[in-house]
């Protein structure tokens, strides 16, 4: 009984028995102002960088988006190749569907009346080239192992061609595009549009994005957004080529900052590079087909360049989480005390730039000897209670 | 040679001399309890929140996804302007790949038989919208600088409408679809499809998802996803809209969770607020192309409406690692025992709340002064020896 | 006022004095020889594991990209059912834009000649599989509650339909495309393309993707993907599928690395799994709509088989940023020392393997009790004193 009550009681004494670190106060101004003097530079590090400037409190999260876009104009062609022509929306936006990928036509060249008749020849660089007008492809056309015997004979000779050097829908540049973009932060359940609520619907039947005048407005001239992307509208309409719309939904949630608006850069996405310049521009080929009263069908085959329009959203949200808090605050505090206070400075500083640096080094460390000294104070001591 | 053994030895006492810091053994029951409380809220958070709450000890991979989809369905129209119809999957699904976002026409504007012939007036407001039956155009129609001469002449002046208030594919609510999503997380090597291994091509024949009955079934029918959005699925057709069929694959892949099944959730992601109202609903035009017998082109200008449906995959997907284990840990526990151990509770507590506080503090810390006791106890003791 | 001065007094000593930890210096070598190996190993640790390997160091940021395909080759078919018949890029690649998703004909069911006639009969599965060669869809075909009337009625009783065992457009293996990848991380305002810039045009024009002869040419041999992804490619290419090409950006921005090339995978996406194998393969319907002489609308509807090829494009970049280096260190470094230094293995060793552990317990840890040993010294001392 009493044994199990002693190895009770060293049991509570294991648990309960509180263990501090023994302390030495040392009372000089000058190193309690260098240890003070380390402990503000921290803070202020750890305040006005991870906190301010980082936001390295907040939980992230990434956004969904989806975008539909609308583009408007017309335009009107008359050149000697082709018969006089109006164009509208119908005509040249392809897809039509009007999602984050669109793509203005600029400059064609057509085909017409191609059907499936037999020909002698056999495909080669010269009579594969018909529906194109400058036939400088980037890479071999593989043809397989099959000995093709018949082959698409276009009925014109040449295809329409328009100007190298301007584009057939020069006027494009004055289209606009209207792109409406809502996003997501699921982790937040956090929902908002790019039309934000203090746009009305007269301002939007007028305004036209200007970063300085209509930061805001969801309507973009063609021509602003390849000029503000540092391109020329007019070069780049010839061969076409690949424009991003960036918009950037960077968001800081927290109810005192509740920062949340979209923020619009244009860049080429395409290499308009002079090396390795391969299939230079964006181009693709796409037909209509007809039938004749006969039921023969008929296809006219065009190459159509332009301009293709990605809208890439991207952004991170952040908002206040306890668990980012505590661990880049606990991290940069530890980390930074260890390395400012206890190695570096302050102790570094009393230990070795202080005059009275032998008095703080006895009185902090105690150095261990076989007999040591208080040892030897105890046999003093019991020497003398004898 | 004693002076190098010396130097060897100074050097081998400053690499391996073992620091440990003096500490003060507290025997008392109050202290030991607050102590071991706080301790034992530390690692209550730790482990009941960073762990099991937060997963702070996985690293993380966000989602790649495919998606691919099939819309089912027929629908027959009788209205007065338009002939019988009956419409197919071909006619009502753009564009027809099913790729992560498809459209199922809902309501149309046909304007039949357009060819390009001369016209003597200029485009204008009530010119331009001779394929539109409300002529509620959000925003401007730009059109440059060029004066086109030629327009768009419609045959027939006016475009068939359907009724305002009711869809002309009423019926499409009834249609079904099936979503195929494959997901990969490259940073773990896995793979997952939405069709779980336990469901079997019988069950699939006959199936329609049901958030209760049949959460796994991955054919959904357009009214259930609409209505489940919060909408009516006939008020939404009229002027159409986008909805955001979100499929969230938030995996847990440690062996003992393994967790990772596709979670179907449904929202309007296009705007129908009364206010800022700009261009609501969504919709888009497209041209079917003829030749006459005269082999004039003759266009079918349709404007859709309809909705489009927009599959979206994210997810995140967590797996045990070392490196965030001990970040997130190591983080966590030297905040908390700095916070919570020794600045605030224990020491405070021991040192402002327990009767005997002058004693503890006397004991855990020693005033350094000029004459220190310790050094007065040398003297005395020296004072004796001697 | 010396109430003041002293309350000053109070008031600097409290700001400006130095506590530091008193500690006890134990020169023996096996100590100190587990303190600096455990010591190592966690440096070890940090260095090798943290930096190196997870390069925890660094900021990351996620890949935004735009991608442009642009498939090659021609294909000719002579087989019973169907005219001999020339394919180009036009017919076979759906849709013809090239963006990141690409679809390249391979098999293909004809319905020609289909109008809106009225029929007798109701739709059921033996009508509505009238431009289907299998007629094993995966899903019910739901029909709503509306009751057609009238259906789309082939004039053609049975459609065009290709051999099960192989694909009409076997050629489609020997097609190539050519992907281009331009690639930002906004963080860092880096921009790369997948045609590096050691490539010129005359490698572009002649060079084809070949993992160990040509990894860096972004012309793909379509035969060769469906290879490297495990597929046999007619196999895949009878009933369709969809294939990712996977594009990994993970980069090294740091200027000592700079290591930011493409990695190409290729996997099949979609199940070929013999269970719960609903709807195999891929294939969509769309149909080419006609006018006959009379003015009646006039369809071949297509159901395309095929593969679709999704560039995947994923990735992080990392640079190094002072924020993670000082969070990672910092939660490595104090974690570890927590736990292996003070914890676990020097203060342990120390306490329990060392034949002198009570003479160290002792110097290290003082037992406070209520007449201390200390208090009963100064008692003797003042004893002696007086």
């Amino acid at each position: 009984m009493s044994k199990s009550t002693g190895c009770c009681q060293g049991f509570l004494h294991y648990v309960f028995d509180y263990e501090t670190p023994k302390t030495l106060i040392i009372p000089s101004i000058r190193v309690g102002f260098v240890f003070r003097f380390t402990q503000f530079l921290v803070l202020l590090y750890v305040v006005g960088y991870v906190c301010v400037v980082q936001k390295a409190y907040q939980e992230t999260d990434s956004v969904i988006s989806t975008v539909t876009t609308k583009v408007k104009g017309f335009a009107f062609t008359n050149i000697s190749d082709m018969e006089p022509r109006f164009w509208d929306v119908v005509d040249y936006n392809i897809p039509p569907q009007g999602d984050g990928s669109f793509f203005v036509l600029t400059n064609v060249v057509m085909t017409p009346g191609q059907t499936q008749s037999r020909c002698a020849e056999l495909p080669n660089p010269s009579t594969t080239c018909v529906d194109d007008c400058d036939c400088v492809e980037g890479y071999n056309d593989p043809r397989g192992n099959g000995t093709p015997q018949s082959q698409i004979h276009p009925h014109t000779p040449t295809p329409t061609c328009p100007s190298e050097s301007r584009p057939l829908l020069a006027e494009a540049e004055n289209f606009t595009v209207l792109i409406k973009n809502s996003i997501t932060y699921p982790k937040f359940n956090f929902h908002k549009r790019n039309i934000l609520s203090h746009i009305n619907s007269t301002y939007l039947k007028r305004c036209e994005f200007n970063r300085k005048t209509d930061p805001d407005c969801p309507i973009f001239r063609l021509k602003h957004i390849v000029s503000e992307a540092g391109e020329d509208f007019q070069d780049m309409a010839v061969k076409g080529g690949v424009l991003g719309i960036l918009i950037d939904w960077s968001c800081d949630l927290d109810w005192w900052a509740r920062k949340c608006y979209p923020k619009y850069t244009f860049h080429r996405l395409d290499n308009k590079h002079p090396v390795n310049n391969v299939a230079p521009g964006y181009n693709f080929r796409f037909a209509k087909y007809y039938r004749t009263a006969e039921g023969e069908e008929v296809r006219t085959l065009i190459k159509a360049y332009g301009i293709r329009f990605d809208v890439i959203v991207f952004g991170t949200a952040g908002k206040f989480g306890i668990v980012p808090t505590i661990v880049n605050l606990g991290a940069a505090l530890s980390f930074l005390s260890l390395v400012s206070e206890d190695v570096c400075c302050s102790d570094w500083f009393m230990l070795t730039c202080m005059k009275k640096r032998d008095l703080y080094s006895r009185q902090k460390s105690t150095y261990l000897v076989e007999e040591s000294e208080v040892e030897s104070v105890r046999h003093v001591l019991s020497y003398f209670a004898f």
